[in-house]
């Protein structure tokens, strides 16, 4: 097997094209919208970033779950795609030749969809428990199938991950022993460290003599890893700073949101993604109501000062409170004064569960309106269309 | 025109069913699922209670987005349903003749929308402003159908609903004046009354004394409401203590959650819907990570302790922390060891968002598994098929 690409020809899908709306004028609300023309260089910027370390830029994809985003991705300079879910890598695996799984597949359904996927690009899985590695190996041993394994360790976000090198060594040993699975190198994910509330180094610095010591124990073992997966967005232009990593799996950076603007990892002008909304009601003074709520939004604080959200052309503007299909615009801070039927941009806080919430996206480039479908959205295999 | 009686026959739909699981055992997780046999038992006991006090229960849609729990609450008592969007309506006019929009339909495909569904059904749409009820009356009257309108008051809240009794007076002359609708009464949301967190009457003794007054200064207009819609989850069991009152929309309590249990509106055995998951990961001692995150569950905090959900069967064990795609379980509370692989049932915090990110309902009675559609998620109504 030759070294994937990353790349895959698309398939023909002949996809079926409704009319639809030609402007924003013409969608209905809420619904997202993203300007394809920011999303093709947050790419850039990224994959050139990586490139200039000698880094994979490897983007998560649940983020968007969208092909079209994954095509940009890759166009950009993405070597291969991020998945967290058997649908993300079902439909990920259309694009992109070489899948990593950052996510156990546990369970009897969902390893035979990994085992599918690997039987058809290369797949890589990271994973922490002996549970999951060897109901993965023998799957895929059956099939006649190899899938590669990373050995997640936990490097103080204590959410998974196998907590010392030297469980990353016994895992790491096992996975080399078992057929049916390779072992490629170990994964972590620094998301508990926040670059811009913690100006000095030492976290980043930490982390790096972390991984070098599991560098250390790994390589006394024969068990160099050939890949160490890593980074999150609001760390991603330091990755380099954290000693051997080889790939960086940086996702929400393709639409950036509020929060990565408040952590100091985006610049407002960087957010390509929002909701447009429309104004439904003015009644109670001081503030309009428009019909994006948590079903648009999501009711995600996240640190952005216990508000859901602010207008992409007046960040002043935020979004105070939110009910399911009501959005409350604070208009404290402005001379602004909306009326009823207006319609407004709203960047959300944590963009990647937005996202989540919306049918499609809408790619608006300030002249042409383009829907993009979110084909990996939802959990399959037993997705069929609703009745109507 | 006969009154509607809410029920409509169902339509043949000729539902391809595919195999699919049988049992819970064979769900791929996370999954959302419901209880039929209680679902039943909470829509028989509200109409029960609306019926003695002389009130019709016209249940919100929001929160199951299902045809078939529509039916079950109509078949349990209810007198209509209750939507927020045009999806809602459109949907839920397949199972019942008589909708309540609660939202005013703002921008000209919304508007054309729910008045396609006055063409077919009685529709009721509750708003606050001049510029909704001007637009809405154009579009009817050009089509040649009547829409019914309730004129929203606020009253405390502070999200939407005219300021003032004078003001609904206006709104509902004007409505009484233009052709294309029909003024049917006033509409109110207490949503900021919590029963539980302040047991004295008081709140609801000033609700009450409040809309006392608004049917005095409608009445002596010659305006006096025939219908006043009003009730939450929350002051459900109370809503007889609300003068004038003639329907209450509570849509909720059709499966309660860990906020409605916490505020005394509904015990932990009223809980018809979970999100089964699985345990992917034990690697961090304390807790055990399930694979149902905020894209199964939501990360609304919501006054439960400022945690995500529990266990459904061990209510001790709360989800502490959520990612997208992962579900942090405290044993702190519990002698209990989960192992990787293993399931638990989730109780969110508030199940209308959570049931909202689910592909579909799986109704499990003990014995026999269902899938249940959710046909009104989304918003429509170009929602083709995903490609695959």
């Amino acid at each position: 097997v030759s070294a994937p690409s990353g790349v895959r020809a698309p398939r023909a899908e002949g996809s079926p094209r409704t009319a639809g709306p030609q402007s924003l004028d013409e969608l209905e609300t809420p619904a997202a919208v993203v300007d394809p023309r920011l999303v093709a260089a947050n790419a850039r910027r990224a994959a050139e970033y990586a490139r200039a370390h000698d880094l994979a830029w490897r983007p998560h994809t649940k983020s968007h779950k969208s092909r079209a985003v994954g095509r940009i991705q890759l166009e950009g300079g993405a070597r291969g795609l991020t998945v967290a879910t058997p649908r993300e890598a079902e439909v990920m695996a259309d694009v992109t030749d070489d899948v990593l799984l950052a996510y156990p597949p546990v369970g009897e359904s969902k390893v035979a969809r990994a085992v599918r996927v690997a039987g058809d690009v290369r797949l890589t899985v990271a994973l922490d428990s002996e549970a999951a590695l060897e109901a993965l190996a023998a799957a895929a041993a059956r099939q006649g199938v190899t899938v590669g394994v990373l050995v997640e360790m936990d490097v103080g976000m204590r959410r998974v991950g196998v907590q010392s090198a030297e469980e990353v060594r016994a895992l790491a040993g096992r996975a080399r022993a078992l057929d049916g699975v390779e072992y490629r190198g170990v994964a972590f994910y620094p998301g508990h460290i926040r670059v811009h509330q913690d100006e000095q180094e030492q976290p980043l610095a930490e982390l790096s003599a972390r991984i070098g010591r599991l560098l250390d124990v790994l390589g006394s073992a024969d068990l160099a890893p050939a890949v160490v997966s890593g980074g999150s967005t609001p760390t991603f232009w330091r990755s380099h700073e954290v000693v051997g990593v080889t790939e960086v799996r940086a996702g929400t950076l393709i639409f950036n949101d509020r929060e990565q603007v408040a952590m100091g990892a985006a610049d407002w002008a960087d957010c390509a993604y929002s909701v447009l909304a429309t104004v439904v009601s003015t009644a109670v003074a001081g503030q309009a109501v428009v019909d994006a709520g948590s079903k648009a939004l999501s009711k995600e604080g996240r640190g952005a000062g216990g508000t859901f959200g602010a207008l992409l052309d007046r960040p002043e503007v935020t979004v105070s409170g939110l009910s399911e299909e009501h959005g409350i615009l604070d208009l404290s801070a402005t001379s602004w004064r909306p009326t009823v039927g207006e319609r407004v941009r709203i960047v959300p806080n944590h963009v990647c569960v937005s996202a989540n919430l919306q049918d499609a996206l809408w790619a608006w480039d300030g002249d042409h309106l383009e829907r993009w479908e979110q084909e990996a959205r939802g959990r399959g295999p037993w997705l069929p269309a609703p009745a109507r």
